[in-house]
């Protein structure tokens, strides 16, 4: 792992400024965000008095209602009271994932959105078989890497430079001669949003090329900062194995790996002769999901009960509130133009090299010139709000991130990110930029 | 995997009962207890007014505390606030497992019990390596099947009849045969309690006996069901891996995996040539677990924020509170000695054999002749409190158990226990039970 980044960065960055939580100026700003006051933080770290607004790509901020089901009560994980709650949050994730195909099925499971990339690796892939990544920053070449666990035959296909998506013909080619040589690839990875370049990639435009070209190919999407946010049709598409995690725009805390694999993947799977996982083994989660889909408990590990609550909440009062995910996918769309267009016109510029190729659920900007990196972040959290650093190669110093999703961009609160954007307007001024 | 228990007896059993939790009779019992407006749940399964009490051998009850902090509002993985939490929380954890070796380290992870299992094998074996497992139940073969993934070198020492323990003459000459056939075990696996039995098995004994016999081995206990309920003294031991879980008498809800490593176990991990696993490689944790504990935010997987937050609070307000673990442990026996001593004034007679090999998180008991299972459980479940079935082989339908750990037992709800005994005792005489 070459490129492994350290976060170390933001935190010193951030420590410096934690006496400015307790100023009561920074207090004004939030003044008016509805508060909860049942989740009081109790731990001593989180006793400020004005807490930060999580601006960054995941975890976002969180529901009041959704925090509330993160205090549910003790329930045994077999009870019919948990068993109802996991029961109809694996039947609405298929309306997460736009699929109705009885074969198909849901895994929530304890783990992250990393879990995700492990199971590909361990479920889909036999020892020599070949993969193909699609590599549009430092997420999708860490998907590679835990492929790189179950087999040595990983090919990465790079965007031609940062920011820009992976070209379609250089998809085709490879495919297709992959298929010529008498070895097609048995799977394709697509990262649909890449959370550290903000750059989207077609995920209808690249399955195409995929069932033109060499169909047996398994369809893997990593959605885990696109779900809820970018439209994805698992079914009309072709998609084998979406795989996202909760602290996204699924709007819920950390702790849950959502994923849904296809009845073929399930398959390839089942068909593993020796299992070369344990915990990530899908022929052992399978009957599980399948029980509690049913309606009845199921043992291979304890579920996160809150998490799995929390998770039905937010799918049922926010993500599908209208029945459908279309809306809020369009809900997203609308905010991040909304936001981009407001940063470009401060004069600012966006990683992805146009809207076409620019994911919603967060923007990746460049710092304008003459703006110091940690002053800019340093400024923008004592107005309260936390944004991200980059992370990608050299270029992490160039550019910070800022996640619109959920309640605080889209829902009840979204005002939230207006504020968001004085924030980052406001601090430029403070620090001398002028467009 | 043969034995796989499916726990749908109970849920089929329970759902028959669902609709005596509007019965406000059934309030009655529960009204004595604590309650905390701020954790009231919202998802309709669980609006129940009157809720069950969970005293199944995991999840257990949860203070107000640790369900207040499960709703932390959303903060960021790198942020000081979070970082803080972290680093208490993992400082904390090696007073939890009672160890002061700067060369040993704790990992709290997204995840359950399960991962700590797939954790040991996928680290500290090799393939072709000989591990040996020591089974008093359903959990030991379950540890048993996780470490075959990695390795075909896999014994068993069963004990020789359900609540038994492993005898200490078999182990000693099973290890000293493989030696001296110079290929001595890489591992050996102690399942302190096996909460299918009800067994405890003598951590400090085995131990003893493995580093007279073959010191090489490495020594690893699942304690999912024994941490902090009995007593382990990781570095005077000589203990090389615990595994725990988080809902159990750690008393946080479920979804953290909770483990410790000794410096001798990380050099093996770290020594793999080519890892076997992504999500639960050691290798890619190690640095993440060090930056949080020295202070620092790193990134391999987004941290389940909200419950570390809570092991936090839980780790401090309750578990350590007296500054040492050995309170609570020694709480848990005496609430342990004295539920028992009321099952046996009952005329009921527990799975282990005697109490000397009797765990103290939970009581495992047969079911007295002339009472079906299904209707004590259900009797049970009308007064309000949930206990479990059996899941041991033949014996699942012989026996049921009863979780007595954290603040329902030993902390400030502990009088609940007493009600759930009561439970037992009321529910056994409506059965036409007499002694």
């Amino acid at each position: 792992m070459s490129n492994k980044p350290s976060l170390s960065t933001i935190s010193r960055l951030t420590s410096l400024n934690r006496f400015i939580l307790s100023n009561p100026l920074t207090n004004a700003l939030l003044v008016n965000r509805p508060t909860n006051p049942s989740t009081t933080p109790t731990s001593k770290a989180t006793m400020s008095s004005a807490r930060q607004l999580t601006f960054i790509p995941g975890p976002i901020e969180f529901s009041d209602a959704v925090l509330q089901a993160m205090s549910t009560p003790s329930q045994a994980h077999t009870s019919p009271e948990f068993i109802a709650t996991f029961q109809e949050a694996l039947k609405n994730t298929r309306k997460l994932f736009k699929s109705t195909d009885a074969n198909a099925q849901g895994f929530v499971l304890n783990g992250s959105g990393t879990l995700g990339w492990d199971i590909v690796g361990a479920n889909f892939l036999n020892a020599n078989e070949k993969a193909l990544v699609l590599s549009t920053g430092f997420f999708s070449d860490s998907l590679a890497e835990a492929l790189r666990v179950y087999t040595d035959k990983v090919d990465i296909i790079e965007a031609p430079g940062f920011g820009q998506t992976v070209e379609f013909h250089k998809i085709a080619a490879q495919l297709s001669e992959a298929k010529s040589a008498g070895a097609p690839y048995k799977l394709i990875t697509i990262t649909q949003t890449d959370t550290s370049s903000g750059v989207l990639s077609d995920v209808k435009g690249i399955s195409e090329i995929v069932k033109k070209t060499s169909p047996e190919t398994l369809i893997v999407v990593d959605a885990v900062c696109a779900t809820a946010c970018e439209p994805l049709e698992f079914d009309a598409w072709g998609i084998d194995y979406v795989l996202t995690a909760s602290q996204k725009a699924v709007g819920v805390p950390s702790g849950l790996s959502i994923s849904f694999a296809s009845g073929r993947a399930i398959a390839k799977a089942l068909a593993k002769e020796k299992p070369v996982a344990f915990y990530s083994s899908l022929k052992k989660w399978l009957p599980i999901m399948k029980a509690y889909e049913s309606g009845a408990g199921a043992y291979f590990a304890t579920p996160a009960i809150q998490l799995v609550t929390a998770y039905n909440v937010s799918l049922k009062q926010e993500l599908l509130a209208s029945g459908s995910i279309d809306e809020r996918i369009q809900a997203h769309k609308v905010a991040s133009d909304a936001f981009k267009d407001k940063i470009e016109a401060l004069g600012l510029k966006l990683v992805p090299v146009s809207r076409d190729v620019a994911a919603h659920g967060l923007s990746v900007i460049y710092y304008p010139e003459g703006v110091n990196a940690g002053d800019l972040l340093s400024k923008i959290r004592e107005k309260g709000f936390t944004m991200a650093t980059g992370i990608y190669k050299e270029y992490k110093t160039k550019y910070f991130r800022v996640g619109h999703m959920g309640v605080a961009a889209v829902g009840e609160r979204k005002k939230e990110l207006d504020l968001a954007s004085n924030a980052i307007k406001d601090s430029l001024a403070e620090l001398g930029y002028k467009k």
